[in-house]
C-alpha cells in the first residue's frame, strides 16, 4: 500500500486521476474541474504523475500551442481501483461512528 | 478518496490494518509483526485508528493487565478493499515504467 500512497497519497492526485478518467483535459480545463488548486500545485502534481507513469502529456504543434493530459493504462487501472475505496470513504464518513469501547473484557 | 487518505494515509496504518486482519494482537505482538516502528509511533497510530473506529482495544481484568487490539467491522472492510490496491502497487513497482512521452502529437 505504501507504493500507492507514494503515487497518489496527496490531496489533489486522486481527484486529478478521477477527472482525467472522464477524458483528456487541457491544463486550464483540468484546473477548473479539479477546483481550488493553484496553478503551481497542479503543474507540480501533473509532473509527478507523469514521472510516475500514471499520466501522459501530449504537446500538439501549431499556434497557439496545445497541451493535453490523459491517463496512461496504469493511471486508468489505478483510478478504477481507487473508485470503490473512495466510495467506501464517503459511506464511512456519513455513517455514525461507534464510541471507541475500551474497558474490561471477559 | 481524501477520507480514506485521512484514515490510513500514513506509513504504518495500512500495515497495522493488514496485521490485525490476521487476528487480534497484543501491543508487543503487533510491534514485532509490523516491524521497525517505534513504541511511541505505534501507540499513537493505534489511538488514531481506535478514534476513527477502525480498531478496537479491549483491556482484560487480571494481572498482568492484558490489552488486545482487533479490527472493527469498518476496519476489516477497509483492509479488504485496500488489499488489491496494495497488490496492484507491488505489481506496478515491479513493472518497467515507460519513459514519459512528451513531444509533438498529430
Amino acid at each position: 500500500m505504501n507504493v500507492v500512497l507514494a503515487l497518489v497519497g496527496s490531496k489533489w492526485k486522486p481527484t486529478i486521476l478521477w477527472r482525467l478518467a472522464e477524458g483528456d483535459h487541457r491544463f486550464a480545463e483540468l484546473r477548473r474541474s479539479v477546483g481550488a488548486v493553484s496553478e503551481k500545485v497542479l503543474a507540480e502534481q501533473l509532473r509527478e504523475l507523469e514521472r510516475d507513469g500514471l499520466v501522459s502529456r501530449t504537446e500538439y504543434d501549431g499556434f497557439p500551442r496545445r497541451v493535453e493530459y490523459r491517463l496512461t493504462g496504469a493511471g486508468r487501472e489505478l483510478d478504477a481501483m481507487l473508485e470503490p475505496v473512495g466510495e467506501w470513504g464517503h459511506r464511512f464518513a456519513a455513517s455514525p461512528q461507534p464510541q471507541a469501547a475500551g474497558a474490561g473484557g471477559a
